[in-house]
């Protein structure tokens, strides 16, 4: 039983950094199909954050209903872009946690209704794959990467 | 708009490394509030799989229909224990994704009701702070360290 103090409580969002904050917000939005939320710019700071997630309204939240929900839901993803990453030639890119050194975060995943076509229209999209459907023992699951190399696992609803 | 073919797509989980699961289920579960919902071992390749949320059933959800939802729903937090660390000498540990070299992963956010008093239950608990709510300029939001110093933010539903 989960402590009564914690009624309530959300996994709200995840927050990875990105080099190139329009390529990750175009692939997020156009390849995995998420909408993005709410946007908020501190150009003292120099750094933009960018909320996306699954619209779960049918279309019907409006651009103030999402903005207001970013904090009040599960499965958002939080993009950091420091300004100027994604036109500086001695930055390096940022690590997908999964080579050393700096393993630790793994992946996000997204789960999908039919895995096979959901993979094949990634790679008619030309989506980089780390793992396709056919590689390795599990063929039930593939990772795609994302435009910093993040691993994206892709998953059926109804593995087994 | 989202593409017709994403409908269905869920941001299911999230995956971080843990050091000792034992510890780390026992905070995600205790401190934060999870539920473990499923979990997978596997002694060949010496590595285990916690997958952990928060029960939106009011308890009502069996042991099967948790694990039967860990794929089909969003805010699921997937622990990744290879087995041996929590007692090898030798290992040091994780990276957080906040620190060079390995920056690129920030952090998992809890959305709570009453972000005082959870703060107020964290320290009561001796739950490490990276920054409290009266830390910096952003008196609003707080961040907290897991056992392995992954951060996480601490942040009020209504926040504005």
């Amino acid at each position: 039983m989960a402590p009564p103090e914690t009624a309530g409580y959300q996994f709200n969002h995840t927050m990875i950094r990105v080099k190139d904050a329009k390529e990750s917000i175009a692939f997020y939005t156009d390849v995995i199909g998420m909408e993005l939320m709410s946007e908020y710019h501190n150009n003292d700071a120099k750094f933009s954050l960018y909320f996306l997630a699954f619209d779960r309204s049918d279309g019907k939240d409006t651009k103030e209903d999402k903005d207001n929900a970013k904090f009040r839901r599960e499965g958002v993803l939080e993009l950091t872009h420091n300004h100027g990453t994604e036109s500086d030639a001695e930055f390096k890119g940022y690590a997908n946690g999964n080579q050393d050194p700096g393993r630790g975060f793994g992946h996000i995943a997204i789960s999908v209704d039919d895995i096979q076509a959901a993979c094949d229209r990634f790679e008619s999209l030309g989506v980089r794959f780390h793992k396709k459907l056919t590689d390795g023992k599990m063929k039930n699951i593939a990772f795609i990467l994302d435009p910093d190399g993040y691993w994206i696992e892709i998953v059926p609803k109804n593995f087994s």
